[in-house]
Order: structure tokens, then sequence, then C-alpha cells
């Protein structure tokens, strides 16, 4: 359940309207790396962990609160930056702002092209923030990443956070506002602070590489494939050893010829590596049997009941 | 700001998992008429009478609040639906279900065929809910009407509960699961209460039709436009008055008739009405003014802040 | 089967080309409150009251007919604003006026801007009308709202027609051209009209509430959860009796108070209402029936065959 | 302006309800060759040439308006082929269909499994069609291409025909109701009438090739680019003489020499063409020129005004 | 498999940024005809004729390959017109730009202005092309036409190779850079010589019409529906012999009477043409079985694998 | 530019015919996590390196066309899979699989439902694969990340390898085919080789974190809000340290509190850090600045071309 709290998590203000940031500040509101593809995000990652990853879920949906509670700040924001729009949209008398304007044409034009900045802000909105991109894109659930698996959803975190943080770095440049700058680097911070959160945590499951369960094939782990032209170019990407299995990179120079010559990779035998096929098998049981249990212990003592009511009314999380 | 309070509104529970019911809620979580578009369309239009409308601010966030708390006990009923599947996905060993099965072809076609119900809760979620509607399309802002004027937001709210309500209707003839029903018919029932509560806002706001601030025009406000072939079906929305203006309706048999003759409808008078163009023009200045000095009042008063903290810390209800 | 007639319904004129309005105008065009969205919306949901409700066919039929109409209209009005373009960009001689203005560069940084309002109208729709709105956004049938059932239908169409009655009012802020204002106000005053017929024919459905069939639960439909912190607001939405079933709203000033005590509400009475479960249980099967029985009786006897050609090529109206 | 004619084009009948079907049916409804598509790209493109090609909008809305009508035959044969689940979905008497099944687990398994072939005619639609294709995606203007120019839309229409068509002939491999096989047969032959006045109109535009204005640089129009490795692979489309412009294929076996070769083709001459650069200009400008005029001439003309009411109500072709 | 070579198949240059004309340049990059169409659609159409149709598939896959290398042209292109954007967003000093730009109203307003061209330049991309048509609607795999028949697909491919020449053709208009008009004048040339490609190709298979397998009703491929009023305006689209079946065209004049008259085109009987029914049925039968036999052989001799790496590594082209 | 070897990257077979696992496959094909998703990303991100960084360049297209080529793979058995669909859909003889299927209920039912799996296999794709996921929505440009910043995208690029590999995961639990299981396997294990490639490249840029340039307020950057009812919850993200600032968590149990009491979090002072915001001030303009002079170095010594053609031919890494 969630309860609303009327102030603000951040003290928003603005210094003046400003309907051309607006329309840019919208890139946070519906935008792709915004605040309710993160909020929606951890929202809906948290089902899976509920009762297995109990300490997860808690994680999950206190940042994906704080995340709607982000999003109530940036529409508070771009409603303030549209001020005065919405009464004027309204207004009919000859006194108008807008009729006075339609007088003098040059004085229109400028109306005019304030409002198409954003055409919505004037034809469909009615002054208020719209539910899309910086381009007028509606928001989409195909901005988010759930996949069920803590090591996989943490890492997709991690890198939401980082897009996130960018767009409001970018967003600063825009704007010389000092009010608006200040909830905009409060914003940017918090992201700084959720990435290192879901870091922490991604610490805590052993082993996390690689992603989810099953092991990768020893043959094809390691091999660096040079599908360009030109010279070589070599880093620690394709020389040296891999930066989690330490594998030592094979770089293939020649991808067609090894294709060809291997009957497609099918002939082809692992070098570089010390892991084996065996040890490959060996792994994938235990680590699955492993994750495997640790949710059907924690699902099947729930009783096929999402909260504590029928116990005895206590947090899910004494429990654990 | 918001906070999340671990037990659902609703106690919910499943009898045993059921991934083909799962998939048909899905409905509801990511669907046109599903429990994220009511919550974000009321904390949408939410922002745009935050300082002009308190009270109706607080109708819009309280039940936008308890909008995401229904999402959240609708994801919670999928997770319980697709019980063990994510646990399941994750097993590797020889005894996995999954592998007893794959020596079974007949069993193992039944598997798949399951998993196929929905093939993202397989291959994609990891036995969760996916944020899309019951076919697998993403969930769209597109879903989502704020018009930035009340007199429209709270009919688009109505007919917004219109069709959550008749969804939940539909789903409760799809499954026999008691535990599932009950839950159901919690978030049916109070989709006619919130019905209720925007039907009584819309009545506090007077006039309130036409929605919006302009009148219409009287020579077309009451004409009913016969489009079709056929005998002449009449009903009260073609004969006799008008529900709202109360204008006589007339009914236009042959409209091609009437528009050559007419002059493209230029030359046409008012029939079946008494209202003129001068009171119309009246009515618009007036109601313009009053409407748009309630919003300049308002939001002039807030210089520029959304919450009250630098002034006593109290809510913003005290003040008005 | 359609038929056109090459007048349009409104005699549309523009004074002079205007390709900042015409990109406005677009949303009524390809947007969401579109024309093409009543059209659509009206003509689906048409198909499934064809033989039960013929009335009521030939109401949504007739003003989907005059809303595809309207999107001639407003299409042909973009075109007219667009004047010119087509045949500029068709222009490859020196003496054509882009090639005259790329000498100057303010100029052509003018035609440029111009062209920018609305970048498809210079280089993919070659200066006509694109099926997206304002922001160039392609229409889609997310907009589309039809459910099967009339009570729930004829609202979503109330709905509709007041916020494509709000686009129209802010649009005729953005323009002065008398000619466009015209065409405006006579679309916009259509949807006045049509709002008043969708509330007629509501009216002849009884009992319309709930929308559907199945009544709601006495111990949910007058509750009012106070979900928001900050002293109460109390409105005829919360307070005294609920509009359609005449119940005392409950205020619940503490939700999670009420939650945990009853056990996540399997455990709460009802409470200021009259209903009883037995009343709902008569209800939901005598409602349910009837209009089961009016829809099995009328599609029985069709045949499935839609039109009446074998018969006596007769309108099906008379049969009914 | 638009007409309604009750009875259909065509008359569409079905031999027994067929969710399966109906749910494959959906593909020309709201996919993206069906129906809609082809009503709205021929409608759009028409606003474009009403006033310069009078003989080409005719041709244009006469078509739109049969797909139109055709649109109308396929959402009647869906809404048949659902017959019954619309009634069933309102039914809940014991006796009700759907109560009777849910003692029987084998029989609700089947109900269930019957209606979730498409979740959304269950729990969406009430039965009805939805404006979907075949897996759901709901119908977008992205469909639909309207380039503002004839020699190029009569080809994107005379692709789109293929494309109906192909879909048509697909679908009748999935039903043996002779009934629904007569409906299909009708419109996939009227796609094959289109395809042919499509044509036929686009041979009427001299010269129709390239599509549009501007000629092909005659260095570039000729060449083959060999872009995958193996064995030459000639045809007449690398070999022998070009379709239109009578032009030598040059089979360039390696790209990439080429490239480097010629400063990124920046220094390459043309060979195998009669074509040179100075008849390109002088044909790029007369070209351009007359279509310019013709553009200009005929929208003059008009005093931006559609339709010809003010003149003498006579129809604009007399005047052409 | 593919291999990149790093030049790009044609020296693109620019004079100059150009933020304004990067903006229309996207309807090529991500646009509903640009070149991630083009590639995408020959792409995937070239799985199906793989086996069957060797000269066909590579027809395809180089043409595919061709646009891939025009996709990285546009890129760039569009990255060199946003020059010193991604730079600038970086800069903090005192003495960047912007700063210096925030001391300054008015060079600020320049600025934002600029940046808002489209905004997602400023602060999404951070300078860099995104995967959006010019109005930043999202690249959507809804643009292509892959229906799994070559009498079919060469079509919706001459058509695609129309449209993305006509957008380069409109957007020549918009930029007087030399550098940037011999780019565009490349890439607009290459879809003319791939459009003569297909239609060489499409000339190959034969019968190509009607596309696909099955014949047309011989009682309506030859009908033309006047569903417009006004005088009859006739043409070789309805006049005269069709352009393929060479049947004599039927205009009706009115259509509503003649499926009246005819039950509703059920009692029509075949005028103006040779063709007949049991032509018909053989020319499905026969051209049905040879098609299917063409590909049944060559899938069934690939023995479930792609490429030919276990037979002798030699191109599959050989064996055909 | 791009060139296509004929031989896939891994020699990809499969057993027999399965279109229920063609289906499923399709989530890597044209889903969110598919290899088109991954090959466009990288794709799209290298052109804003190609200068500043080549090696990032020549590492981010190296992968992007190991994509395109897995892609390939993917589908190519998607069409193995199907095989025998496309030929069967083109058989109108009597003696066709459908048609004798047909005489036979059952197995007519059966045929029908296979086909049903992915209607769009059967009635649009002719048997081929499409660009959709694996519930029909067509891939969409949103699923891309590219921002512009090197420190984001490869954290992009990490997070998007993760779900990858969990997909192929996934998938390899629906078939027990060994020839495709094999491919799967090297699908999946490449992700976990591009996985190490992105994270030692983004080891080389130093510093790296937070992503970006500007460093977080310290006031904010070590705060952990318990948004949520029950028993605290701790772990390393909120008890310790910070995972890169090393700063020390400051757990707010009760985020509205400190909220009000901090007037909205504006006169907070920072705890638990070291950092200031002298020191925070520097770094952002010393970052800022090397970074800015990076790219303005790289940028501005290419003049304006993206080859390097007119200069010696040579590779651009040569000269970097």
């Amino acid at each position: 359940m969630f309860h609303h709290v009327k102030e603000l998590q951040f003290n928003a203000r603005v210094s003046r309207p400003d309907p051309k940031f607006a329309r840019l500040l919208l890139e946070q509101f519906g935008g792709s790396n915004g605040e309710l593809k993160a909020a929606m995000q951890y929202f809906v990652q948290a089902f899976s962990c509920r009762y297995p990853y109990p300490d997860k879920y808690d994680l999950l949906m206190d940042i994906a609160t704080e995340e709607f509670s982000h999003l109530e700040i940036v529409g508070a924001t771009i409603q303030m930056l549209l001020s005065g729009m919405n009464g004027e949209l309204k207004d009919n008398s000859d006194e108008s702002e807008i009729m006075k304007l339609l007088d003098g044409k040059a004085a229109k034009e400028d109306f005019i092209h304030e409002a198409i900045v954003n055409p919505q802000f004037g034809v469909l909105s009615g002054g208020g923030p719209t539910l899309t991109d910086s381009n007028g894109t509606p928001w989409t659930a195909a901005y988010v990443n759930a996949n069920g698996d803590l090591s996989v959803d943490l890492r997709s975190n991690i890198a939401a956070e980082s897009r996130a943080k960018i767009v409001y770095e970018y967003l600063m440049k825009f704007t010389d506002d000092p009010a608006v700058r200040e909830t905009l680097r409060f914003l940017m911070t918090r992201e700084i602070a959720h990435y290192q959160m879901f870091e922490a945590a991604l610490a805590t499951i052993q082993p996390n590489f690689p992603p989810g369960v099953l092991q990768g094939d020893p043959r094809f782990s390691n091999l660096y494939y040079n599908m360009s032209n030109g010279p070589q170019v070599r880093g620690p990407w394709n020389d040296g050893s891999s930066t989690q299995l330490g594998e030592t990179w094979q770089y293939i120079e020649d991808p067609v010829g090894q294709v060809l010559d291997t009957n497609g990779l099918t002939e082809l035998s692992p070098t570089g590596t010390f892991r084996t096929e065996e040890e490959v098998a060996r792994l994938n049981e235990s680590l699955g049997r492993q994750r495997s249990e640790e949710i059907a212990r924690a699902t099947r003592e729930i009783d096929m009941q999402w909260s504590t009511y029928t116990k005895d009314g206590g947090s899910i999380v004494d429990e654990t």
C-alpha cells in the first residue's frame, strides 16, 4: 500500500516561468531514462524477490518509492515553469493577454512561437506536464527492464542510474535559474547514491558472474572477434586477461578464416582458459539447484498469500 | 512524497498457480484500462489543480495513491499465480522438473504449451509480471488523459472507472479460484466507489456544461445529422430536448441537401433554441474571466514554490 | 457501405497559409482526442450492438460517419494552411523561391525555420497532413475505447467528446484567422451536440449503474480512503451520500490502521448502506440474465448474416 | 462528407462462430496491411491532389471509401465469428454456460483456452473486434505512406494492394467455412482490381521515372555493388540494361577496392550511360517547373476554400 | 556474417555544423522510409528465399548490406553536423562557451533555442544521432514489410525505394552546404538504382500477377465502384482494359443499387472478361503446386542446416 | 561500409521444425534484449567516439558487427524451425497437406492451432521471422540507449549483455533439440565475453565515477531513505561505506521528519563524508575541461570529414 505526503521530498522552486525549459525537463518526467521509468522498473522487479530475498525487496521498494517522489518533484517543477499558461488559456475577455496580443502581429507571433515550443502544452494538456519525453513521444513500458534474476536486474539498475544521472547533468546546462538548478542537482545526486546502493547489493550475491546461473562455453568466452578492417586496435578488452573469468583473450584477427576452418566454430577447442566442460557442468547444476531451492523454500512457505495478515500482522521481514 | 506500507490494501491470496489467468490479469496491470493507467492519469491531472483547487488536488492524489496500491495488489496476484516458474527456470540439475519433462515428449509439450500462454513469462520476465496488457503490448502513456481542465478531466475519470469496472467484471468469468475472485471483487467495487467520487466532485463545479469555458454556437448545438440510409430511428438523442442545454433537437434527415442549400452551413440560422449569440458571447467572457482569475490568484500567491516549507511547514490545505 | 460526397459538411476556408497553426491543428487530425479517434471509437463500438440494439447502432454509426466527415474538414484545412509548400518542393529552377532564398543566408534561415516547425511537412509528407498529433507521434489505436457494453461505451464517448471539445477551445486561442476560427467553432459545437446525444442514449438504459452487470460489494462501495497526510479535506465525494447508490460515505482517516485491523479488509462489515449481499446476488443474476437474453435472442435470429439481403432487402431497422 | 449505407458491400455470412479464426482475421482489421491502413493511406494522400489533380483525387477517394466499406465487412465477420461471447459474458445466473462449465474442470479449461486465443476478446472488448493486428498490437499510423507526390504515392499503393492480397490468400488457408471463404475471396479480388487501377493511373503521369522530380547522378545510377562473398550471382538486375533508364549495369565486384581507389567515389566517372550532367540539370529544372506550376496554378485559383459552395454549388470536377 | 570496413562507401563531408539540418536528416536515419527501414526490410525478406531462390537471396543481402552502409553515412553526417555539441556539454569551467553565454541573456536564448531544435540532441544523446525520425518518434519495425512471397516483397521494395528517393529529394531543398548535398545526391541516386534492380528481379518471376498464387474471382476483378457523388471522372483506371488481366473495366455508377439488386453481390455474373472459374481453379492449383514444390525441394535438401560447412565449405550458390 | 559473408558465424542447425520454439526465439530477434537491440545500440553509440576515442570506436563497431552476425544466426534458426510452412501456404492443389487436413475436423484443428501459436507466421510473414518480440510487438528504438558519454554507454552495454545472457539461458529451458541448444549456448557465451570487454574498456576511463563529469552534492550522496514501514532492513547498501565514494551511509529512518525539519532538505548539512563543495567544484571544472578538450581537439582535426580518403587512404587508427 502507498501513502502520499503532500510535502515534496525536496523544496522545489522556480524563479520564473520558462516553457522552453519545461519542454526539456519532460525528458525526466516521461522520457526513456526519467523518473517514471526508474520507479516502474524497481517496482516491477520487486515482485519476484518479495519472499526469497526480502532484504532486496525492501531495497527495491524503498528506491522505487523515492523515484515516485522524484517524479512528483519533476512534475511540480514543470507545472511551475508553465505557470500562467493554464489560466491564460481560459480567459476569453477582450482584455485577455491573448486578445491583446492578437491585435499586434509580432506579439502574437511571439506568443504562438512560445506555445509551439511544445504544442501539446498549448492545445492538449492545458499548461501542465504530459507523460512524454522532450520530443512528445508518450512514455512506454518498453523502457522497463525486469528479468526475474537479481544478478541481472541490479546491473540493469546500475546502468539506468548512470543514464538518469547524465540526463540531469545535460539538463543543468540549459537553465541558469538557480532554484531549478538546485533541484536538478539534488535529483542528480540521488542517482549517484542509488547507483552505489545497487552495486553494494549486487556484491552480496555470490557468485554473481556470469549473470544468471548458466556458465559460458569455455571455447567461446575469451575470443575477441576483429570484425573490422584496419590495423589491430588492442586494449585490455582483447589483450591480457578477461575481467571476471581471468581467461586469456584470444584475438581472432581473421574471423572469416577461423569460421571456415572450424566448420562454423563447431570444431574449435578451448584455448587460454583453465575452465573445463566438467567444471562448467558441475557449476551449472550446483548453482542452479541452490538458487532454485532458495526460491522454492521461500515461496512454498507463503501458502499463496502475499501479506502476513492471517498470521500475526507483523512485518514479513521479521520472519526471514 | 510517497511512502510504502508493506501490507497490501487487500489481503490478496491465490489457491493455486494458474499461468493462464495470470496472462489475462495482465490487462489490469499494464493494460489500457488497468491500474497503472488510472494511477498515472489522476497523478498527472493533479498538478494543475494543486493551488487553484486544493480540494480536488487532495481527491485526485488520494485516488491516485489508492490506484498505485491496487497496482501492487494486481502485481502480487500475478506473481503468486506464476509461483514456481521462477525457481524452475533456475534449476539445471538432472532431477529438475524440466529435465525430467524433456525425457517425456508429451509432458514436455505440456510444459512448453503452458509456458507459451505468454512467452514472456518464460523467456523474458523469469516468471514475474510484465508491464504489458494481456496480449503483451507494453503500457503506453497514450492511455492517459489529462487536459488541464477539471470539468473535462473528471469526466475522463468517470469513463475510465467505468472501463476498469467492466474489465474486472469480465475477468471474474475466467477464474473459479475463490481467493482470486474475492480480490477481483474488491478491486471492481472500488472502481464503483471512485466513479461516484468523481461524479460528486464534478457536480461542485458550476456551470460544468459544456466542459471548458466556451459555449457552443446556437446554430449547430441541437442538430442531429442522419448520416445513414434506412428508416428514421428516433430516440431522446434526436427527438425532444437536449439533455443539458434543453434545446429542441432538429433532425436533419438529408444532411447533404442541407449542406448544399446553406452554402456549407454558413448561411444557417438557429432554430429550436433560445440561446443567442449575445448571450453566448457574454457567458464566454464572464466564465473565462472567472476561471482565469481563480487560477491567477492562486498561483500568484505561491511565489513559484510548490510546498509550504519556508512559511510554517504546515499543510497547504490549511491556507485555502 | 460508405459513400463519399465531395462537398465538405462545413465550408472550410483559410485566409492565408500558416504552417505553424497547421502543426497545432494536427492534434485534431491524428491526435489522441482528434476526429479519427472519435470516428474509429464509435465505428468499432457499433459492431456489438448491430442486432441487439439497432437504435444505438444507428446512433453510433451516424456520429461515426459525421466524425469521418469532420476528419476530412480538418485535413482540408491543414492542406490549405500549408498551401504553396507542395509546389515549392518540386521547383528546381534557378528562379525558385528556395533557390533565391539560398542566396540570402537570413532568408534561408527563415525558410528552414518555418519548415522545421514540423519537419515532416517539409521532408516526409511533401506539404500535406500527416496522421500524427501536433508533436509528430503517429496515431495509435491505443486511443480507442470499445468494451462491448453500452453502459460503458456511452460513458467513454461522453468523456471523449469532452476532451475533443476542450482541444478545439484551446486551438481557437492560437489563430486569429476568422475563417479558420469559424470552422473550429463549428467543429467544437458539434462535440457539444454529440455529448448530449450520448448522454440521452445512456439514460434509456436502465439500470445503468454500476456500468456493466455486476453490483459492487456493499463492504467497499462507500469507503473513502484518505491516502494523504494533512488536514481532512471533505466534500460531497467523501461526506454525505454517494451520487448513485445513495450510500453514506465512510471516511477512512487511517487506511493503514483499518487494513491491519481487518486482516487486509477481509473481516470488514458493511456500514452506511442498506444494500445486502442477498440483494446484490439477486440483482447480479436477474440483470445478467436479462442482458444476456437480449443479446442471445437478437443474434440467434440473424442466422450468422450481417445484412438482410436474402430476406426481403429491407432495412434491418424495420424488424426491430 | 461521408454517408453510411447500412447494407454491406458484400453479403458477409459465417456458418458458425470461430474465435480462433476471428483472431487471425484481425490482421485485416487492425493489421499493418489491413483495410484501415489502406483506407487511411488513400484518404490522406487525396488531400494534396484535390485541386491540382482532381481526377486522381476522385480515384483515391473512391478507393478509400471502398476500403472503409471493406473494413466494415471484416469487422462484421469478426463480430459474427465471436457470436455468443458477448451475451455469455453478461450472464451471471447459475445456469449460465460459464457457471456450468466451472463445475467441470476439463470443460472450464476448454472454455478458458478458447477465450485466451485472444485474451482481449474475453476481457477487454467483450466479444467484439479490436483495432489490433492478429497478435494484439494496436493499429498505428506508422503503417501509412503518403508523400505528397503521386509518382511515389501510387507506387506505395500498388505495393500496399499486393500485401493486402497475399494476406487474404494466406487467410483462406485457415478456414474451411464456405461463407467466410466467399467473403475473403471477394475482398482478395478487389485488391487485384485496385492494383490495376493504381497502375493505370501511374501510367498517365509522364515521365514517372524516377519518382519525384530530380534525376539521378549518372555516375551512380547503374552500379551494382557486390556486397557479399561467394561466386558472382548475375541476373538482369546486374547484367545488361537497367529497366527504366536503359543504362548498362556496372557490376562492382570489389566495392571496397573501388571506394578506396576513387577517394570515396568522389573521383568516379560515369560509365555505361548516355545520360550527362547537362541533361540531368535541364530535366531537373524543366520537370520541376512544370510540376510546380501545375500545383501553383490550381491552388491559386481556389482562394483558400476547399469546396465550391460560394461559386455555384457545382462539383469541383466540372471546372477542370 | 558481416564485416565492417572503416571507410564509408561515400566520402561524406560537411562544411560546417548545422543542428537544424541534422534534425531534418534524422528522417533518413530512424524514419519510416530511412536507411534502417530499407536495410532491415531486405534483410528480413532474405531469410525465406535463402535456399529456394539463392539468386534473389544474393540480391536482397547485397542491397541490405549497402543500405546498412548508407545508414552509416547518414549517421556520420548527422554526427558531423552536430560537431562541437558533445564537447560543449562536458565543459564545466567558467570559461566554457555555455557559462559565458549564461551571462548574456540573448546569447543564452540563442544557444537554448538552437538546442531545442531537437531537445534530445541536447539532453539525451549528448550531441549524437538518435534512432528516431525528424520529429523524435523512435524507429519501429512496423515500417518493415516482409511477406514471404517474392512477387509481393519485390513490389514492397520498389515502393520503398520510391519513398526513400523522394525524401532525399525533399531534404536537398533544406541545405545549401555543397558537401552535404553531394552526399545526399549519391544516396538519392542509389535508390534509383535499387528500384531498377528490384524491378528486374520481379520480371524474372513469371507469372507475377496477381502477386502470390491465387487468381482473382472473375466477377469482381474488373469492377470500378464510383463511391463519390459528382460527375463521372473517367480515366484508364475505370475505362478500357485493365493493365494486367486485360479485362474490360465495368464502371459501377450506382454501387448501392448494384449491391441491393444482387443480394450483396452474391448473384452477380462476370462481365467484360474472358476469364472463367474453371481456368482460375486450374491456375490456382498448377501455380500453387509449382511454387510449393520449388520451396519443398530446396528446403528438403538442406537437412536443416543454414550454411554449407559440413559439406565442402563452398558457397551455397555453387550448388544451385 | 559493411560486407556480408554468406557463411554464418556459427554453424546453426535444427533437428526438426518447431514453430512453437520459433515463436519463443523471436525474443532474441526483435525483442527488447535481442540481437538487433544490441547491434543498433553499439552502432549508434560508436558515432560520437569515432574521432576522440578511436580505440573505443573500434571496440563498439567490432561488437556491433558481431551482433548483426548473431541476428542473422537467430533469423536463420527461426526460418529453419518454420521449415515447410512457407511452401505449404502456397499449395492449392487438392492433395495439399492443408486440403487434406480440412477434411478431418480434428486434424484441421491441430493445424490451425499450430499456426496460431504465432498468427503472423501464418497470415503475415508467410512462414518467416518477423521483427517482433515473442508476443508480436514490433521492435522499437525505445530499446536503444546511447547517451554520448562512454562512462555511461559502457555501463548500459554491460547491463544489456547481462539481459541478453539471461534470455538465452531461459530459452535453453524450452527446447531439447541438441542442435538448437548448441547454437543458443554459443550465443549466450558470446554475451559473457562481450560483458567482460565492455567492463575492461570502462576501467580504462579514469575517473569513471560518477558517470559523466559532474560530481554529486555531498549533502545527498550518502543518504539512504527508508521509504517503507516495518523493521529496519540493513545491508551494505545502507550500512557502512558506499562502494565508490567511500562515504558513510546515513540511514534516514524517518524521511518525512527529516524533510520537514530541513525545510525540504535545503537546510541540510553534509555528514559522513570528507567530500567538500570546494573539492566538488574543482573536480567539476577540471574534469569537464579535460573531457571537453579531448573531444574538441579530435574533432577539430577532422575538418568535417568522416573518413580519411583525401589524406592518404590509410586507416584512421594509424593517426591516433
